[in-house]
């Protein structure tokens, strides 16, 4: 084998079929029993659905490239009538982007942006860690610095309910860095919040998930499902890679595991202490996504988009995801950050519960008797603990960010956390792939 | 077997002994090819010295009662003359434990040390989630406090200084609520950083990490080295822990190793996300230590104690550590946090050259020459990755805490990390040893 690819989410199958189009011989040894990584099919009202992630955005040029290639059709995120907010008790049904906080904090919160945007522009995505003020930046969480760039409770609370929602995880916890190297990987703030113009514009027919089939569909008997990877060694003629199902030889190894995942391999000779270090420091932030299915999506008879933010919830943000055809109406929403680590272990009925009076908080009684329900409790999930990406802690960019991307002898690492735009997102994933692809490609 | 402690360090080891004198069936199972943990031993000059833990302060009542048990006699941290203080370009020598920062940023420290301490009595060590500012201290850095709470510099490089030495981590990344806890766990901060009444008050003859190799050998063959567990099963009945030497069944399992590493294990069931997203939030301090002997402890000469913390050098604090007897001298120190990460992956040549050049700057060419060097570079052992103790960024105690002493069914969690008191100690190990032994010694 030339390459051995740890790992069949959008990342391992790019590199994997770029690889193939080079002439070489690859394998992708998958822990689970499915492909697609972070993407997952799900099924709801008889509906197929992402589990996993599932928008596209402007930018988003690799995985808008892959679709097409692919023949996956897209269609705009539902946007119709008026969405809720509900920060600080103040709520409000509004259209458009902008979220409506009451002219002052609708003020401070554009000036919050700006400022975080001001930042990104001068934060290199691909080395945030030699950015000028990185030192700082890194040495204080989001929280520390929102609490001293915004005054009124409401801006706060609404940066607070976006970096959950956008990062999976708490301002408390997060590295003000790593959130403004977020930002920058994104070519902004403003398109990781928005719908229209953003990261959550559009939908593909029949869910993201279909891009990872087909890729695997594509790759044959190269993709081994079941094959969780326990170790890596690798000596001066290649890697051997070892699973339970038998071990694999190759001249290199492309790992795509998050680190934290990554490090619960066993490498011979150990990692180096900096790789070692970053993976105790890049846990993965914590989300359940949820859809409810309904006869009909009802919220629209009274005006509303489906889209819900609010601070009096656990549950949220949710949109519309209706089905193109057939009528039906369906959500999808989210428990992130904090509220995902408060519900990941309990009850699935419990949750349930919880999610229909969230929803029943905005929607009226309608909203408790969905036509079917369908979860994914990613932090729960043995082999991702975890979604929709790492977040870095402060202090852990500066003194370990090299290693993310650095090369250990024959070990090459991938996955969306290793991008140069899009961290976190799908799009980030493939490009981390053809990187990797790229790079051991051009060593064999 | 009744138990299956995995980890042969001071807490599974106390563990061990505690089951084993109450009548139980234990088994010790321990990665490495020796006992001892966080602490080892190693020769510098034909001394026996601790690679790893070695002092005992007023207060760790387990570890002073341990040694007494065990006949190891102690003897006090060398102090005489003056130490060294060179922060924030004034350099000065010093009698006693107050670091002589000039007037004003004396008291400013008195003051800040003082603020740690009032916050530290309204934490409860075994659950500092719990305090009534728990969520406000867990969201921001050790930094972001001191820069809120320091004015001057020298304050707060000294209080940075003193945060590295203490929990072997950078203010920049640990959780100032950790901060509070750990202070709250030794009774205060200043017996963290004190030599005389503190955690560096007594050395042991002969070194700590005798008491593990005592323990080890009453023991006996119930130790089983090089049996790094891979995988904990549980069922109804009991626990199956399997290392490549085989598997061990027992009716509970202790598991001593610390939650960054513990989670490198394969659980089946997987564990609960809270415990697992723990084990993604307790990164282990970066720490190399090192011993120099020279012929003769020539510091003394000139009238210096040998302490010196200083923040022109990335090596240090450094102690006097000369022998009893035999007239040698020796210095012991380290690297911590930021410069132990910077270190760690380098030639052992460059950084011996390093510490020499550090030392030299206070005590002259004659450091340049000692007659043996040793080191234990904890950060990149494969075992360990890293010491003394693992130190919560923000976020992670307030979220993920409660899950750093809960068992999971059969799993019960021990080491230093969950102990009542001196957490990050070998006397809070040999605590939360005992406590583990109890809790699984009432459910046999």
């Amino acid at each position: 084998m030339d390459v051995v690819v740890v790992g069949a989410g959008f990342a391992g199958l790019t590199a994997a079929r770029a690889l193939r189009r080079a002439g070489r011989k690859v394998v992708v040894l998958e822990a689970d029993g499915r492909v697609g990584g972070r993407t997952k099919a799900g099924r709801v009202a008889g509906e197929v659905v992402d589990l996993g992630g599932q928008w596209v955005g402007p930018g988003q040029t690799r995985l808008l490239a892959l679709a097409e290639e692919l023949g996956v059709a897209t269609y705009p995120q539902y946007v119709e009538g008026k969405n809720i907010i509900d920060v600080d008790g103040r709520r409000v049904a509004y259209e458009g982007e902008v979220p409506a906080l009451g002219p002052q904090a609708t003020a401070e919160f554009a000036e919050v942006v700006g400022k975080i945007e001001a930042l990104a522009a001068q934060v290199p995505a691909l080395a945030p860690w030699t950015a000028p003020m990185a030192a700082e930046l890194d040495s204080q969480t989001i929280e520390s610095w929102l609490l001293a760039n915004a005054r009124l409770p409401a801006t706060r609370t609404m940066m607070r309910l976006l970096v959950r929602a956008v990062m999976s995880a708490e301002t408390s916890e997060v590295s003000f860095l790593a959130c403004v190297a977020y930002a920058a990987a994104a070519g902004g703030f403003s398109p990781l919040i928005s719908t229209r113009g953003g990261a959550q514009e559009t939908l593909f027919d029949g869910g993201a998930w279909q891009m990872a089939a087909k890729m695997a569909q594509d790759l044959g008997p190269a993709v081994v499902l079941n094959a969780q990877v326990k170790a890596i060694a690798q000596d001066e003629a290649g890697v051997t890679v070892t699973t339970a199902q038998g071990a694999w030889r190759g001249r290199y190894v492309i790992v795509t595991a998050p680190p934290a995942m990554a490090a619960r391999i066993d490498y011979t000779p150990a990692l180096p202490a900096q790789r070692d270090g970053l993976s105790q420091r890049m846990p993965l932030g914590c989300v359940i996504k949820v859809h409810l299915a309904y006869a009909r999506p009802f919220w629209r008879e009274q005006g509303l988009s489906g889209l819900v933010i609010s601070d009096r919830t656990e549950f949220g943000p949710w949109f519309d995801h209706s089905p193109l055809k057939g009528g039906g109406g369906s959500l999808v929403g989210f428990f992130d950050g904090g509220p995902a680590q408060r519900w990941a272990d309990r009850p699935a009925a419990e949750r349930r519960a919880k999610v229909l009076k969230d929803v029943a908080l905005y929607f009226g009684e309608a909203a408790l008797s969905p036509v079917d329900y369908a979860e994914e409790v990613w932090t729960r999930a043995p082999l991702q603990r975890g979604g929709y990406v790492s977040v870095p802690p402060p202090g852990a960019l500066t003194a370990f960010g090299p290693a993310l991307r650095a090369s250990v002898g024959r070990i090459h690492w991938a996955g969306t956390e290793t991008a140069e735009a899009w961290t976190g997102y799908i799009d980030g994933a493939i490009r981390s792939g053809e990187h990797a692809a790229q790079v051991v490609g051009g060593l064999l």
